[in-house]
């Protein structure tokens, strides 16, 4: 099958499980393009997720730590979150995601690219956008339900730790590599090559 | 907030909303450290996904093309799929995603790291392998539902696709970085620096 043959599925029966402000739960009955049948194929819609690799006036990165439910676990993460329904720009929520979560306003902000969290059950983006030049401007202004710590980080500390496996979050662990790319270069191999 | 500040949530009252071979929705009332209570909080519990970074004996990376119905687009990805219940180590259900999806056996075969599809929502890990050596031994074996077309792509230009955002996968581009850090040593500089 050559790359051209794939096409989309044809869908009926749509059914909305879950509905909250947050997350929405969708049900399909899917056909395949050889006809095999997936019903109930499921799709989350969430809003957009904007993603902010910052670079302050050190040359650190502004991660983010915060507990995550669904892991268990302390992750350190890129600052970002959920565009607002009055949002229809991403600079203007990475903007205020960084603020909120850093208390930092950024000299540039540029957006490099918009992927998607699982194309397979996702219909939202995610976007990663570049600042530099971040400066501390206030203290936090976290919700009710954030428990965040800053953590400033030399981006090469924070390179060793994406390659080893550190941070847990595989979409930001992508993410950054796209912003390090864009912000500093990328070169491969060990002697030079 | 230090670090060592950030606590684990309490829960109660859990729920389950869907529960499919593939999926299960789970809800909880969650209290944060704060105390700020998030009711419902909504969890996905998948059956872990294993992913392989197979370079062929020509040195290019077998990637998989297939349309994906979340994202409503054809998508570029690392070969890979669930864990079986009946496998209970990762490399196995890498070689068998890797033969079936590729039709490709490898030389060696390494666990690299486990993180999360998303450590906020996602009880799940998902795994990157490192194969090397693949060499084509079979035809695909699909599911009915799987239509693939195998793109073996030098891996160089597996990069600037990433980079460039052309792979939309953001869980893979984290997870193929991994991989290649690890493969073929990764600098950063434009100038030599």
């Amino acid at each position: 099958m050559s790359k051209n043959a794939l096409r989309r599925w044809t869908t009926d029966s749509p059914r909305v499980l879950v509905d909250s402000p947050w997350m929405r739960l969708r049900a399909e009955r899917c056909v395949t393009q050889r006809g095999a049948v997936l019903d109930p194929f499921y799709l989350l819609d969430y809003p957009e997720w904007v993603h902010v690799a910052a670079f302050d006036e050190e040359d650190r990165l502004l991660l983010v730590r915060q507990y995550r439910h669904g892991a268990r676990q302390i992750s350190l993460e890129l600052p970002g979150g959920m565009m607002d329904p009055s949002e229809n720009d991403p600079l203007v929520t990475g903007a205020r995601e960084l603020l909120e979560e850093t208390g930092h306003v950024a000299t540039t902000l540029a957006h490099l690219a918009r992927l998607s969290p699982n194309p397979s059950s996702h219909t939202n983006g995610v976007h990663i956008l570049l600042a530099t030049g971040a400066r501390p401007r206030r203290e936090l202004d976290l919700d009710a339900t954030e428990d965040i710590v800053v953590a400033p980080t030399p981006w090469r500390e924070a390179v060793e730790m994406a390659i080893a496996g550190e941070m847990i979050h595989a979409q930001h662990v992508g993410l950054l590599f796209i912003a390090l790319a864009r912000a500093k270069g990328l070169k491969f191999g060990r002697t030079g090559e």
